[in-house]
């Protein structure tokens, strides 16, 4: 066994939190912590999935007296309807952000409160669409792609613009499975209506619509959430960043920024960072403003600006609770609803800005790119101001804290890559080395954690825990959403410690790269870089995605988007697995499908492998690795 | 009391039914009368909508002891995210019925399986779109117009055409409470990412999502669904047919058309009347071929073919339970996945069609508009050479019929009403004569009947129960859906008998005008035609919709489409009558919303009635009725 003694262990994050936990015990605080008691024992129905509410003859439930509903549905519809359903929420959230993103690229103007950061890669991607480019002025060629982008959620007839990126194979995998993307949006309907009363209840076809609908995000809304977004506030590069609670600053305006779009996040920090800002600071006795971040929020602005990283998910509630935070920015998505009556029981505004997230107890202030400056500005301000109410009494911020490099693009990576490249015989900007350490075994292979925290699985233990395991056996890890930030706070992106745990090889590569053996990818639309990664290492390689010795990972994941990736990167040949099942396992016909042998796996070469048991998930994960490796005859 | 003695009671359809029941047994049938008794009592926190399933952290059930979820939602956020979750996969469903419809637009041509039987009702919306008509050849036309409509579903901005058509105060309603809904798509789209995990938990946003997507669907979809069907297959006059199980033929192959989409159903219409196709049913010993219809599908055939109603939704296994059906033909929504198992029973031929509608148990032919005649005619051939395979021990056809005069389409409405206006003073094509009627009190209102049947109502009593109720009363009836056919099985819709039931002066109307007191206005998606007369009336009378004494009701609703009708109901002015809860009642919020005098009335002037006790809820339909008249002082 290594000793992991300079990493911060899942036993000290959960003594940090406890005495935050105290600290909300002074002020009648509720948390997540005693919610989950409340709401435990979870429904037996709900958890396997075979309840249904489809319509209001029911509800219905299924057991071996009842075993169809009212309307003679079976149990296998009735999970594989509630399966698809889940899936297009995420399907619908994800892409949702990146038409916010093709929205804001629409309104960039060079004296706007938006501009065109990468415009080789808004070049880029209009010729690779078909966009003339020639003689263009930058932002007029990015209104057009943004109309051009927008169209793919709506487009009446052809598929999804970036569904020809991947490798040949995959395309003819999806076509005939009859899962390659339509309009993003029309996927989402499609579903719905699918899962109508009255409309399907065969399994198959309620799975297929669900790689269908996964794709559309993945390699449809979820991928110009990325592009656009690396167009507009730049391309992820590797910067050095701090993460856990310890970021937050005890002499400082403490500004959370939560939640998931750049254009809201990028705006707060520009203003953070305005010397008018930091005077006002300065008049209320704080010595500055810190911006911090929670969840995927904080994976855009420390990938592009080193913002430090709070904390993730499950560590929302613990930020108020230091006492500190001045204000909890947020916009869409993975925000407690608690948020509201926590802030009440200590001096924090809690911001909402969004018209898609609205929330009780929370202060409304409207986020748009016409006002984006200066609304955001009043939010600085509104914080800054809130800095006198602090009750000293209740400060508490535990000194917990490492650091990591961020940044890892598909970009960054090929930068990386082509440092270690012989310059006499390699050519530059492909995967190629990369593609000779897992061929020569120096890597075993590489790993894609993503994902969410769920109280069903101890907080980021099975994170940092299976990545334990991965990197000690030369398996490479890439990362996004909280489970980055799971790494990052573990100190897995520390490239001067983190090396110190992988077995030899992998070592020896970060040594050589100087880079940690997790690799930051982003956030949880960021996802779509890893899709891309995995289909340059193929097409490098000339094998296909699902021959890659390479496996995705969702530990503790919680949300629907969740399972929409999931859809989406076993839809692109990656075996992915799952240490929370979906609801589906009151259905041995989705399970079959879902995670048999001759289920999506005769489709697309790949399956979900579900198991709550994180140590034996870990051993299926190098299982799986090596296995592709014999089969690649390496 | 009236007697009713001519007309066909709950009583003897129930008494007809239990002899089918009957017919089940010898051969072990399953039937929805006992899986209601299997599935009874329901979930308690799914019927108050009190139970979340929106992210894997749970399921979350809110209790006194347990007030929040895990994120810390309360019970009005996951009411209120419920009902918007329902209402857009009514949304979807319903809208995507027209989507096909646009699609086989499209597809028209003068010897293709589809042609524009109406090319005035092509020019006249072209016209009102701004689209060119002026030397155009009618496909040309047609195609272009399908594009345009096809692009209603997904266009990045702006709002729906079909919402310009209500009175001006109506739109300026809608602009204000930021409901006037955009691409239907999006729409459904940013309900279900509202609805994520994370992001809104205000019922109040929720509520208000739920009001533009369900207009998404009644001024969007549901409205290009009808009027294109009506350019494609006929503007619907009216015409006689028969309803009721009696309508199917002992010695003819029975064909029964079930489910919603026109396009599927008009060629087996055709099909059936082919000579080739009788020749060769009379070759296997029958008389010919008999095609009657269940549920939606009946209402657009009978509408323009005068193709009879075999029932409603909670009649669809009857019809394979009498034995003589040969063929049971679905395309999409509210088709018990039952008729699998059940057809298994029979010699019946279950066959789905949609890729939307995949069942077990099923022959799956899949329906699209290039193959479209020669797979309907495959169709109606498997449908005569299993007429050979009847088991005539089990044939039992009761002889349960009326007679109805349906297809009072708002064209056909306007030249009933031209038949009856003074050709010295009065212009024509006006709703004015019916205004007229109402103004001078000799009807007092109207009532728009709507939405399906539920085994929590006794089967139609409510339907049958209510429009008795308001016959006699003097308020006319406009009807659509399964609501029409309980009222046609219940003979409402024969203009000899039905008048007699109804007060002096809708009795007198009915005799000048020569129709029946219930108006067939057709399918669910028809109820578009509903809101174009309530618009048409409004802007003919100078008032706003919500003052017409005009009241919807959907007394034994069932499926989300119903919740997503009744949101556009209510959002164009129209007070809504439902005789079942949406799984609402859980959240003190959202029914004051729904039902309150300052919710959504507060918005749209108008709300839901919920009341299970179905007198109560005659009662106050009536009252509102005469409130409004009062408040016109009429």
């Amino acid at each position: 066994m290594k000793d992991w003694a300079t990493l911060t262990t899942v036993e000290e994050m959960e003594a940090v939190t406890n005495s935050l936990l105290e600290n909300g015990k002074k002020v009648g605080a509720d948390t997540w912590q005693q919610r989950v008691k409340n709401q435990t024992p979870h429904c037996g129905f709900g958890e396997a999935g075979t309840c249904c509410r489809i319509c209001s003859m029911g509800p219905c439930r299924i057991t071996p007296k009842s075993p169809r509903g009212i309307c003679g549905c079976d149990v296998h519809g009735i999970v594989a309807r509630n399966y698809l359903r889940f899936t297009v929420g995420g399907t619908a959230a994800h892409s949702d952000h990146g038409r916010e993103i093709m929205h804001t690229l629409h309104q960039t103007s060079p004296d706007g409160n938006y501009q065109i950061k990468d415009p080789e890669k808004l070049i880029r991607i209009a010729k690779e669409w078909g966009v003339e480019t020639e003689g263009k002025d930058i932002y007029d060629l990015a209104h057009e792609m943004a109309e051009v982008g927008l169209m793919e959620y709506g487009i009446p007839f052809g598929t999804q613009k970036f569904a020809k990126r991947p490798p040949q194979h995959t395309q003819d995998l999806w076509d005939a499975a009859g899962i390659t993307p339509r309009a993003i949006d029309r996927e989402v309907a499609t579903a719905m209506h699918m899962t109508h009363m009255g409309c399907s209840s065969l399994a198959e076809a309620l799975i297929r619509q669900s790689l269908r609908a996964g794709l559309s995000d993945g390699w449809g809304g979820s991928m110009m959430g990325t592009e656009f977004s690396d167009v507009m506030f730049g391309t992820p590069k590797p910067v050095d960043t701090t993460a856990n609670i310890g970021v937050m600053e005890k002499d400082m305006v403490n500004i959370i920024i939560h939640g998931h779009d750049p254009s809201l996040s990028e705006m707060v920090v520009h203003y953070a960072q305005d010397p008018e800002m930091i005077a006002l600071a300065k008049s209320f006795g704080a010595k500055g403003i810190n911006v911090a971040g929670v969840c995927c929020t904080s994976n855009e602005v420390a990938m592009r600006h080193g913002i430090p990283m709070a904390g993730n998910f499950l560590n929302q509630e613990n930020v108020v609770l230091t006492g500190a935070c001045e204000a909890i920015v947020v916009d869409i998505q993975c925000i407690f609803p608690a948020l509201g009556p926590l802030s009440k029981c200590f001096h924090t505004k809690f911001i909402t800005t969004s018209p898609i997230a609205r929330m009780p107890d929370s202060e409304f202030i409207q986020f748009d790119v016409e006002s984006a400056g200066e609304k955001a500005k009043a939010i600085v301000k509104m914080a800054i101001e809130n800095y006198q109410n602090r009750n000293w009494d209740l400060v508490n911020i535990p000194a917990q804290k490492q650091n990591a490099r961020v940044g890892y693009s598909v970009e960054a990576i090929k930068k990386v890559l082509d440092t270690v490249a012989n310059s006499q015989v390699d050519e530059f900007g492909t995967t190629k080395p990369l593609i000779e350490c897992i061929h020569s075994g120096v890597l075993r292979g590489a790993a894609a954690f993503v994902g969410c925290n769920n109280p069903k699985v101890r907080q980021d233990a099975a994170h940092i825990g299976l990545m334990k395991k991965l990197l000690e056996n030369d398996v490479i890890i890439i990362v996004s959403g909280c489970s980055a930030q799971a790494a990052a706070k573990a100190g897995l992106m520390d490239p001067e410690k983190a090396k110190e745990y992988c077995g030899a090889g992998l070592k020896r590569v970060c040594e050589l790269a100087n880079i940690p053996p997790v690799l930051h990818m982003g956030s949880c639309v960021d996802i779509s870089r890893m899709m891309v990664l995995a289909s340059d290492i193929a097409k490098d390689w000339g094998i296909n995605i699902s021959q890659i010795p390479l496996v995705g990972c969702a530990p503790e994941w919680m949300s629907e988007k969740a399972v929409s990736i999931g859809n989406y990167v076993v839809a692109t040949g990656i075996e992915t697995f799952l240490g929370v099942d979906p609801y589906s396992k009151g259905s041995s016909e989705v399970t079959e499908l879902l995670q048999g042998e001759h289920g999506i796996n005769d489709w697309v070469e790949a399956k979900f492998v579900v198991d709550t048991d994180i140590d034996s998930l870990g051993d299926k994960m190098l299982e799986c690795i090596e296995a592709k490796r014999a089969a690649l005859g390496i």
